[in-house]
C-alpha cells in the first residue's frame, strides 16, 4: 500500500532491521497504520512484502526520511529502532529536520541512559519530545507481543499509550507496558532487566555444571528434572527452554547438540592448558568423595538455584531504586516486576510474588527481607550451602550461587569483617572510623599504640 | 622565603590539602626549589611554616595564580592536587593563563583518565603538555616517598624525570617511577591500583573473618598469625599493619579496639533484622561441626588467602594488559609491578615475583599460566577449599576468595557450562553458536527439533 495524503499513517518505525521489522508489523496487525523507513531502501520492500502476505496489513513505505515523517499524522510519533550510539544520533538528526514541536521521537534499541538524557535536551531546543523505551523479548517478542519499558515525556508516551497497550505482551494482571519515569529511566530499566537475565542465565548454566559433572546426570535426565522444576516455583521461560534444549540431537552427528557448542568464554590457548597441565587434570573435575545421593543432589540444586534467584533478582531491584532516588525518576518496582511477567526472556510466575512483596510494602528495603522471601530462603540455605560447598570441592566453581550466597550472609548476619578495613584505612590513610558504642568519627595512631603494646607492663599508656 | 625573579623555582604544585603539602616538602627536602599555591591562601602559610620548621626547606609561597605560574622557570612543570572532576578543570582553567607553549601540568589526583584525555586535547590547543599521574601511599607515601604512576607526554615527563626519580619511593632495583605511557595510562593504572588494593583488604579480612569465627581465635592469636605470616609468602605492608591491629587496645573502655569499630556497609536498619529474626540465628554464624583443627585451619586459610591473592592480582593485571592492548599504551607490566614495590599501600615481596614472571614472559597469558604461580596454586587448591567450603557451611560468606577460586577454575577446567548459555542465546535471540568440532557460525531451530523428539520413533527427522 501507499499512503495518499488523506491517509496519514497513525505512526512511523524507522530501522528495518529484523527487531523493527517485527515491530512494525505487531503495529500494524493491532490496526494501527504505520509508515516505515529504512536507509538501505530494500529493507523497505522486504517489511512491505511481509505485511502483504500477512494478510495487507496497513504497513506503508516510505523512502525517503521527508516523505516519511510527512506521511504520519500529527502529533507524530517516530519510533527508531537502529544501533546505539552514533546511528541513533544519526537518525535522530535526518529525522528532526522534518518534525516540528509536539512530535515524539521514541528511541527503542538498548542505549545508555545518560545518552537518551542528552537527546531529550538536544530536541527539547526544537520543542521535540522524546521517550527512551526499551524493548523485551528478541525478535519474537516484538512480532507477538514484547514488553516496553517506555521512559522520558509522559506527554509523549500519552500520545501512543493506546498503540503501546495492544502491541505488548498480554498477561492477565494487562499488557506489559507501562510508563516508567522521566529521562532516561526506561534505558535504565532495560539494562537492569538484562542484567537480572544473564543473572538468571548464568545460575541456570551453574546448576547444569553441577548436576552434570557432580551428579553425572544425562542430557536426557537433565531435559527431564528441568521439565519438572518448570511445574514448580522455577517455572520460566528460560527453565522451559532449557528442558528443550536438552532434547536436541547433533544432526551432523551421534550425541546431542549441546555438548557440541563451544563455551565461549573468551578463555583460550596454551595458557589454560599450562594450567590444565599443572593441575595434572584432564575433564577438569576434581574427584569428589563418592556416594552422591542424586536425588538429594537434585532437590538441593533446584532449592541453590531458587534461592541464588531471589538474591540476584533483590540485588537488580536495589540497583534501580538506587538510581530512582538519585535522579527521583520515582520508579513502581512492584509495576516493574508485572510489565516482565511477559513477552521478555525473564518472564516467570516469581515475578508476580515480586509485584506482590512490592504491592504489600512498596518501601521494602531488599526482596531478600519481605517475610515471604526470607522465609523462602531460610528454608532453602541448608541445601544452598551443600551445593555451593560441594561444587567448590568439586573444583566446579558456581560463582553465582557464591555471590547471591554472600549477598544473603551480608543481610542475615549482624556484623561483617569490615570493621577491619575500617581499621586498616584509619591507619594508613587517616580516614577515620566510627563505634558501635557511641556516635562520632574517631582516628587513633595505631602503630604507635601497637608499639607500645608490645613494650609490656611499663608502657605508656 | 620568598622567589626572587632571580631565583625562579624548578617546578610549581597548586592544591596544598595535606597531600599536596606533604608532596611539596617531599620535593624541596630533595633540593629542587618549588613554588606552592592554593585558593584558600592560609593553606600556603601552613606549607611554608612546615617547610621552614622541617630546616629552611626552598619552598616558596605564591598567592595569585599568576605570581605562582611565572615563579617557575620555563618550561614550567606544575602539580595540582586538588579534588578530580570540576576542580581540575577549574585549576587549569586558572593557571594555564599564564603558562606557555611547553609548559606542563601534571595532575596527580585520582582522575578518571577520559577526563585527562579530554584535557590533554583541550591544552595542547595552547601547546601545553600534560601528564596525569597516579600517586599512591597516601599522605606518608606523599612526604617520605609514594609510588608515582605519570603517563601523557613524554617531553613533560622527560622535563621532572630527575625530580620524580628522587621524590618517589627507592626499592633495592629503583625509585618507584616509571613512564607509564600516554593519554591517560597514569590514571588508569592508578585505578587499578587501587582495585587490587582493596582486593587485598577484602580477602585479609576475609581471612580474619573465617579464624575469628570458624577457628574462635582472640585477638591477641590473631596478631600474632598475621605476624608470623608477614615472615612468608604473604609478606607485606597491609599484612604488617593488620598484626599491629589486633593489638591496640580500646583506651576508652575494656577490650580490643577493633572491636568496637562500626563495620560500614551501608547495610543496616530494620530489614536486617527480619532476615536475622527469621534466620533464628543471633550470633550470624551457622554452627560448624565440633572438632575444627586449628591449626590446620590457620595454615589453610594463609594458603586460600595467598592463592586468592595470586588470582586477584592476574584479574588486575589483565584488565591492565586489554586497556593498553585497546589504546595502544604498549604498558610494561612488569615494570609496573616493580614500581609497586615500595610507597604504595599494595607494597610487598609479592610483587619482585610478579615483576619476574613478565621478565620471564612479557606475554603471559595471566599470572596464573606463569609456571611458577600455577605451580604455587595447584599445590594450595585443597587447602582454598577446605577453607571456601567450611566458611559456607559456616554462614561466612568470603565473596572474595570464592571469585578468585571461580576465576582459576574458569582456567583450570577444559569446558565451561557457557555452551548452555550459547545454546539458549541461539534459541530466543537467534544469536547462533559456534562448534567445538568445526567452524561455522550455526543457527538450529531447537523448540521445533525439542517437540519433534518427543513425537518418538517416526518422527520427521
Amino acid at each position: 500500500m501507499e499512503a495518499s495524503a488523506a491517509t496519514l499513517s497513525r505512526i512511523g518505525l524507522a530501522g528495518l532491521a529484523v527487531m523493527g521489522q517485527n515491530l512494525a508489523l505487531n503495529v500494524a496487525e493491532k490496526g494501527f497504520p504505520i509508515s516505515v523507513y529504512n536507509r538501505t531502501t530494500s529493507k523497505v520492500d522486504e517489511t512491505v512484502d511481509r505485511a502483504r502476505q500477512e494478510g495487507a496489513l496497513p504497513l506503508f513505505g516510505q523512502y525517503n526520511p521527508r516523505d516519511f515523517v510527512l506521511s504520519i499524522q500529527r502529533p507524530r510519533s517516530v519510533i527508531i529502532l537502529v544501533k546505539a550510539g552514533a546511528p541513533v544520533d544519526q537518525t535522530i538528526a535526518a529525522l528532526s529536520e522534518h518534525m516540528e514541536s509536539g512530535d515524539c521521537i521514541i528511541d527503542g534499541g538498548n542505549e545508555w541512559y545518560e545518552n537518551t538524557e542528552r537527546r531529550i535536551q538536544e530536541v527539547s531546543n526544537r520543542g521535540i519530545l522524546y521517550l527512551g523505551m526499551g524493548v523485551s523479548g528478541g525478535e519474537d517478542g516484538a512480532r507477538n507481543g514484547p514488553s516496553l519499558m517506555p521512559g522520558g515525556s509522559y506527554e509523549a508516551y500519552s500520545n501512543v499509550k493506546d498503540i503501546l497497550m495492544k502491541v505488548a505482551a498480554q498477561v492477565e494482571d494487562g499488557p506489559c507496558v507501562t510508563y516508567i519515569g522521566e529521562g532516561g529511566s526506561g534505558n535504565f530499566v532495560k539494562m537492569v532487566h538484562n542484567g537480572i537475565e544473564y543473572g538468571d542465565m548464568q545460575l541456570i548454566s551453574e546448576a547444569y555444571d553441577v548436576l552434570k559433572h557432580v551428579g553425572g546426570l544425562s542430557n536426557s535426565e537433565l531435559s527431564e528434572i528441568f521439565s519438572e522444576w518448570n511445574r514448580g516455583e522455577l517455572e520460566s521461560f528460560l527453565i522451559e527452554i532449557t528442558a528443550d534444549i536438552f532434547k536436541v540431537k547433533d544432526e551432523a552427528g551421534d550425541g546431542y547438540l549441546v555438548d557440541k557448542i563451544l563455551d565461549k568464554t573468551g578463555m583460550k590457548g596454551t595458557g589454560k592448558w599450562t594450567v590444565q597441565q599443572e593441575a595434572g587434570l584432564h575433564d577438569g573435575v576434581v574427584s569428589v568423595k563418592s556416594g552422591i545421593d542424586k536425588k538429594r543432589l537434585i532437590d538441593d540444586v533446584r532449592q541453590a538455584l531458587y534461592a541464588s534467584k531471589i538474591c540476584s533478582y533483590a540485588q537488580g531491584m536495589n540497583l534501580l531504586r538506587s538510581k530512582s532516588d538519585e535522579k527521583g525518576w520515582n520508579l513502581n518496582l512492584g509495576e516493574l516486576a508485572r510489565i516482565w511477567k511477559g513477552g521478555c526472556i525473564i518472564r516467570a510466575v516469581f515475578l508476580d510474588r515480586i509485584k506482590k512483596a512490592y504491592q504489600r510494602n512498596p518501601k521494602l528495603a531488599s526482596l531478600i527481607v519481605d517475610p515471604e522471601f526470607a522465609k523462602e530462603m531460610v528454608q532453602r540455605q541448608a541445601a544452598w550451602r551443600r551445593v555451593v560447598g560441594l561444587a567448590i570441592s568439586a573444583g566446579i566453581s558456581t560463582p553465582g550461587m557464591c555471590a547471591s550466597l554472600a549477598y544473603f550472609d551480608t543481610y542475615r548476619r549482624a556484623r561483617l569483617p569490615a570493621n577491619l578495613v575500617q581499621a586498616q584505612r584509619d591507619l594508613f590513610g587517616a580516614h577515620t572510623y566510627e563505634r558501635i558504642d557511641r556516635p562520632g568519627a574517631f582516628h587513633t595512631e595505631w602503630t604507635k599504640l601497637a608499639r607500645n603494646s608490645t613494650a609490656g607492663v611499663g608502657s605508656l599508656h
